[in-house]
């Protein structure tokens, strides 16, 4: 049931990573404390904090659906509004979450260049509206790395957080992949987060090798007020959460998250390389992170299809969609650059 | 930091069972599609289908407050009114959770008999008040088995389900502790719900012998309209469902749900008996299934915190409370049971 | 602090009419029964219903944004999205309140063809996503008469409720104007709604000549269940009702609600036909209903303004908003054409 | 279709009394603002900003079910709770509205004297949990006068609101009747509040001959922020607001707002005189305020009932409930007393 076929068609197709595994069995021998008041929940915190250097506060929750949205609900009522891209996860895939966990809020789509909000855009659409008949902007979140797999660099994520103080906007970041991100730029995780302004960060996990499990990191610890009844009460608080935490173990103390990231970055760098020379195709954004987006015929997507690989074409901004992963073969990225060669030279 | 003393504390102090465990293990080859259209999550929902005699609607969720809350939410309105026990979860632990999946159901706390719900309690709370300036009753939930330690019969869900029928009440079961409780009757799954009358039942799996995942089973089809939409948005749908989906197939299709249960349930006894005749002690509630609530002094219980025992005093209705495990050791019920004694003798 | 040269600046900057205040002069005789349970209501629900030529369920909130909010509620689930124009009042000012009260249904914007929805529009929207992942389409709603001043033709309606029938989408009507509907088609209110197939109509009294006070009719009685309930939850219910209901009484008893529609609208006429030959001055949106939006030079509005005329630029789809109501005096709106005029020669 | 012998049923089946609407025709002279932009709700919050002697923030919305919520939900997030008294309107009467505008918090019930919280009885409940499976503890509101028709002295709002402040919980004042209550201690409205320690008040207006419009005062203007916005997206901003705020302005500029609260307390305290040496009546609670609750047999119940007087008798706390009003005759309440004393005789 298990296809290596499926190893591009995204990234959570994957599965848990050795070093998460590891972890997880170790955390399974005998009992432990119940809601996070174990010692493995204490010891991802802790690396935590050591990673990022910084003494922020800590949570987990299951998915990064409710990770988002439980982290913009801390940062806004339900009469504030969200600016974010309009590829973002939170508007295009989240099924309504952030407004249901917030009980309303609207999210308002800004312009981006290459899947990035900048701060002109984030500043037309806070000042567009300033009645009370619409939702007062009070939040921007911003995707790293983007649904369309760019990066925002350190200077531009300054930037935008500049905007957001002089805006009174709190800035929250959805780090689905920040791994990728951070590999990328071979930034440390602060200089992209707090250094740079943001807020509070969502740090996924799933996608790094993990079963589930995303950590909400806040570095403005006002914000975080109570925000343990907040996951407790929205369903996020896991009894047994050791299996949430020990997993984070395995892959921050050996940096097994930034080794992952990397590779799947190679992967997807590789993919791009070696389909560059193919006419007829186009990159459609400049491949930073684990993605890589191709403007391809239609026919040469059928006859890709055909041959068993599965894409997506509808997710970030169309084209045809190539997720690596952690665990993604560079013998099958050769496999799939040979066949989507192929494929042009037919269509 | 696992410690054997915590083993009476709470049964989700405990880990994950051999058989999730392996399914896991089995499930965690190469890629496969995320959201719930893997083959697991198809096994696991034909498996509680052919478990439950009948073509019930199956979903998972992550843990049982989001299951409970979801599945009352599909049940009524904000305007609507739950009634359940007072000393039921989801109004004593859930931190609120059914009143925010349900923007603002109200529970609606009814008398019990030995932590049972009866026919004539429900009625009583659902005619009290019949004006719109009070919620409408719209749902009655039952607990199988109770928060102490009690078990509903075929007969008794019968009564209340036709009571609900005619005050037109939809029926859900929080089965956070179903399989002790199937144990216990030694009757079918389908006897306990369907047949007698329960709309929606949440099977639990954590305290079972998973990591996470409760199965969210409706028999009334009807209410599971768009139940899949209410869980994506409510931050319940995993991406890597598989590891959700997987034990359950793992602990379905070699009974090992059963066996758990009832050995849980025998540890549970076993205890009970073997503090039967200490002078001083008195069972609070009948022992049916895994948990034994005793009334002890407060020095006697002060002398078992000094040994290093863990148990709470304050969950389901005061006592001390000791919860038995999948996993509980016989040898260490007798060391407790030793120590009870001699915690009384001292006191 | 009242000025006359404010009568173009909204509809809701006119005061009670004189039908409305006799009535409730009247009401205001003793004592009476609360909650809706006075005969002044009893009696607004039949002139509605007689006006309807059918036996629907009828409601009174206290403003339009609650009672569209309540009926977009009644008729989607939180996770399910509502189809309406970009232009719409319940997307552009209303602060969110459709997200709130549904608990965060999400609103779709279609495009439109002078402001109102097409079958086209809607069937693209309606269909573009049918995964979970994104909410589901559940509810059309139109406002009749627009925001931009047009109007909705019987045939147009069924075509769009024939496309909602075959999508399994809900049709409500926002009619905050629907008397200026009604007026300018000659149409009976039936054939504007459940002869062409609305499941629920918000009727506008506040832009009709009352203080406060929406009437929400239910043609498809299905959809009204418990709708008391959710009036009363959601802090809609009037304690003194007979103060919102005799206003509609003495509305719809002498059928002033129709000749004040027409009233405005032949206000509105006759100021788009005086300013018709003036050279630079565009119609926007051809007049049908109340308003009249003029594309002006922005020193001409500057030299309106200077002159004390008070209107709206941002309102519907930008230019300059002119409104009539139902106290609109001919001879101001001569003056003000005459001031269009010279400002428009002056610029 | 009006009644007097409906004049004891509820202080909300009165009109609207001269004052307001003498007001209210003063401000039905042409166009003016709307949205609460207009002279006639600025000079109502500066009135109140006198009579309170102190720059508070004021708001109105439409009624008292509202006024609670939005201010309550201002105060709290929806994992926090709500202490009140088990007879408090937002516990009995307001469906569930507390939660659905808190988007789920909890109202915790206390013990009450005479209708009246308690220090010791807040700290109870407020202690008793914890931990996050139970909603925080963040609120305390006080109804005044209480639904039993008694009345806080500013000594024990002031021991109230200490307990608040040592305890982290802010302070509601639920003031549907608070005319009356400052009219029985014959204090200053600053006395009563602020000066006590409390941070928001609601003060009714419909039951103080308005037809609609509750005043809400943030005393702590901290809690204020971006109220605006949340009574906007909660629909509770008139359009024509000033048909809210001018009743007030007639109502607090000849301190008819304190005459009336005195008139209605009198008229109770006449009728509990009246029939105070009847035998078997008793006073089920010391007559304060503006209500009656008198102990009597169910026949003589029956015998009033048949002689056409209205009264409820399960609101506040049972008995027979006689409210007076801004506008109750004193020859009524003759009336009523002998009615009541010759019911007693024939039962």
């Amino acid at each position: 049931m298990s296809d290596s076929s499926q190893q591009f068609a995204s990234d959570n197709y994957s599965g848990i990573c050795p070093e998460a595994w590891a972890a997880m069995a170790e955390a399974n021998r005998g009992h432990d404390r119940a809601y996070g008041d174990d010692q493995w929940t204490a010891r991802a915190a802790d690396h935590f904090r050591q990673l990022f250097e910084t003494d922020c506060e800590v949570f987990f929750a299951f998915n990064g659906t409710a990770a988002n949205s439980l982290a913009l609900a801390a940062l806004c009522q339900s009469y504030h509004s969200v600016i974010c891209s309009d590829t973002a996860h939170v508007e295009t895939d989240e099924c309504g979450a952030p407004e249901f966990f917030s009980n309303g809020s609207k999210l308002l789509l800004a312009q981006t260049e290459d899947g990035k909000l900048t701060p002109a855009a984030i500043r037309e659409i806070a000042l567009k509206r300033q009645d009370i008949h619409y939702p007062k902007p009070r939040v921007v979140t911003l995707t790293q790395a983007t649904e369309v797999g760019t990066v925002y660099r350190p200077e531009e994520i300054r930037a935008i957080s500049a905007t957001c103080r002089e805006l009174g906007l709190n800035l929250h970041m959805d780090g689905a992949r920040f791994s990728n991100a951070c590999a990328f730029l071979g930034c440390s995780p602060a200089e992209l987060t707090w250094k740079a302004g943001v807020d509070v960060l969502c740090f996924g996990g799933t996608k790094n090798g993990m079963a589930v499990g995303e950590a909400i990191l806040f570095f403005n610890k006002a914000l975080a007020e109570d925000f343990d009844y907040r996951c407790k009460q929205a369903g996020q608080l896991a009894s047994k959460m050791r299996y949430l935490s020990a997993p984070w173990v395995g892959l921050l103390q050996s940096d097994a998250w930034l080794k992952y990231g990397r590779h799947a970055n190679q992967c997807a760098r590789l993919l791009a390389e070696l389909v560059d020379d193919v006419p007829g195709i186009s990159l459609m954004f400049p491949v930073e992170a684990n993605g890589v987006f191709l403007q391809m015929s239609e026919a040469a997507l059928e006859n890709l299809r055909a041959k068993g690989w599965r894409f997506y074409t509808f997710i970030g901004a169309g084209g045809a969609r190539f997720m690596c992963s952690w665990d993604t073969e560079e013998e099958r990225v050769r496999e799939l650059a040979a066949d989507i060669r192929m494929a042009m030279a037919a269509g």
